[in-house]
């Protein structure tokens, strides 16, 4: 072994860039021996993390997330901070690459040495690749970094992925009106802590105040998702760029509001969340590698969905199989 | 074995309330030998189920569900069609019983020869109380109900069970403002189909309208769920009766958007998403009924929430151990 290897954690723990891109390459990494070292880097730096603050971004098409993210980590560096961007992007392909994370996007931003931009591991099930984002999530704060911008672009469940892993999910929307109108995805509304109307300027400011008011109201009908916060809507123009002080002090307000035992508990239960759906994952994992069960899942869910047999004996089949395995 | 026991496919076949009765007490039951007599029996009659239109239904506390479903079922007796009304409810208790397909708030319906009410399996795991209320849709589709409502109260991810179990999902609402503004529980309002506003007479008609418009607003803000369906929201007076039929309208509008092929696949969706449902809870049954597993499970949460163990490492450990099992 080299001695890179040997000082990973402690080059990591120091801030150093090149241990950090080490680091999630060992994370992101299929071969066994890759895992394990992963596994063990975690292991030793953990206590060194959970001091971010993590921010889960989701925005529709067009949204201009990218120019947000961008305008918004400038903003927090300016402030001091040092921001880390990941993302999660299940379709993302390993030669094309992501649109997110894209750092052609973010041009700025990833100029600035007191930003970190790093895209979504590439494509794998959605259960990997949150899996390795989460990882990487405790790599950069281990490294230093104090605020943490996870995005995702909708595709499946990674909102719902995303907002497992952060302790504040922002939703950004564009105005609506006309043929842009494509509508935020259904189960994402619930899921945000703030929203976002970018592009609120010049021809699109009077379409975006009428977003903004709907977005209010639909939000006003749901039932509040931690008790005391309001979930603000406002409107911001990233391209001025405008309103982004506004994001930051929204993000402080909703973690005076959890206060320090809340954001404590939140952060228990993101934890233990992580573990199961792990074994969850691991579980359906395990039982779908046996080939005589996947063989035996294809007939059955055939048989199911054609009226052949109840679905509830077709499970007791397949469990069945599983149990002697 | 008792002649009864032995013709009870075909008793329940020909419509006889007593043996649909004794059928659902054999799939409720969790004795080992009632549970292979309703496999028996479920797969028996198979071939005979699936005809009936499934409709989920929810409500916000105080949005007059049952007096809806009174109203609505009384409706559809007088068009000819027997009506059957099920209940998940997955915090009812065997002695209290449930609110749930109360027959007292139903009580017309109750005494109507063309409906069949029965109230919620009693408390257990919501996997549980959805497999059953699943299995006993199809018995009363082999007891010839073509319309079934399956009412839920709002526990946990009840609404997400029922819509997992129906062709289409209707939310009850009632008119907002002042106090009893509740609001719609977080994930609900993307599973609906058709949403209803009710109590919209007299002083509150109103707030009824208001209510309308909101959430007329809200939906058409997200992504539609059918494409080419758009989501009607119906302001209806429960106790009047007033604008039933335009609920039953709505239905008959959906069926015909989705189309028999349209219909067919969601169904063969339903069947699937049963088995995997079977499946998922079996597994994890598995795993936490192992002493040694649950033991270790506690432990290692406990590591995972203080920031000891990393949960991927902890979610190892516990499929290792599920493995060597």
């Amino acid at each position: 072994m080299t001695r890179q290897a040997h000082d990973l954690p402690e080059r990591l723990l120091a801030g150093d860039r090149r241990a950090l891109a080490k680091a999630i390459t060992l994370i992101e990494s299929t071969r066994p021996a890759d895992r394990a070292a992963a596994e063990a880097l975690l292991t030793t730096i953990l206590p060194a993390t959970g001091k971010a603050i993590r921010i889960g971004l989701s925005g529709t098409p067009g949204a201009g997330k990218s120019t947000f993210i961008e305008a918004f980590g400038q903003y927090l560096t300016g402030l001091g901070r040092r921001v880390a961007v990941l993302a999660v992007d299940p379709s993302s392909r390993r030669s094309g690459g992501s649109i997110l994370g894209d750092k052609t996007r973010m041009e700025q931003l990833s100029r600035n040495p007191a930003a970190f931009i790093r895209p979504s591991p590439s494509s794998g099930e959605l259960g990997g690749v949150a899996r390795r984002t989460r990882e990487t999530i405790l790599a950069v704060e281990a490294a230093g970094f104090d605020t943490v911008l996870v995005e995702t672009v909708g595709v499946g469940q990674s909102e719902t992925a995303v907002a497992d892993m952060t302790d504040l999910f922002a939703l950004i929307h564009a105005p609506g009106g006309g043929d842009e109108l494509q509508g935020v995805k259904r189960g994402i509304m619930e899921l945000a802590d703030i929203v976002i109307v970018n592009k609120a300027d010049g021809d699109l400011l009077p379409a975006a105040r009428r977003s903004a008011a709907d977005l209010q109201a639909a939000l006003h009908l749901m039932r509040p998702k931690h008790p005391g916060w309001t979930v603000p809507v406002l409107q911001v123009s990233a391209l001025a760029p405008r309103g982004i002080e506004q994001v930051w002090t929204a993000v402080e307000a909703f973690q005076a509001t959890l206060g320090p035992a809340g954001l404590a508990a939140a952060r228990r239960d993101q934890a233990r969340a992580w573990m199961w759906s792990d074994v969850r994952d691991g579980l359906l994992q395990a039982f779908s590698d046996d080939p005589e069960i996947s063989k035996a899942a294809q007939t059955l869910e055939r048989d199911v969905a054609t009226g052949k047999l109840p679905p509830p004996q077709a499970a007791q089949q397949l469990l069945r199989l599983f149990r002697k395995a």
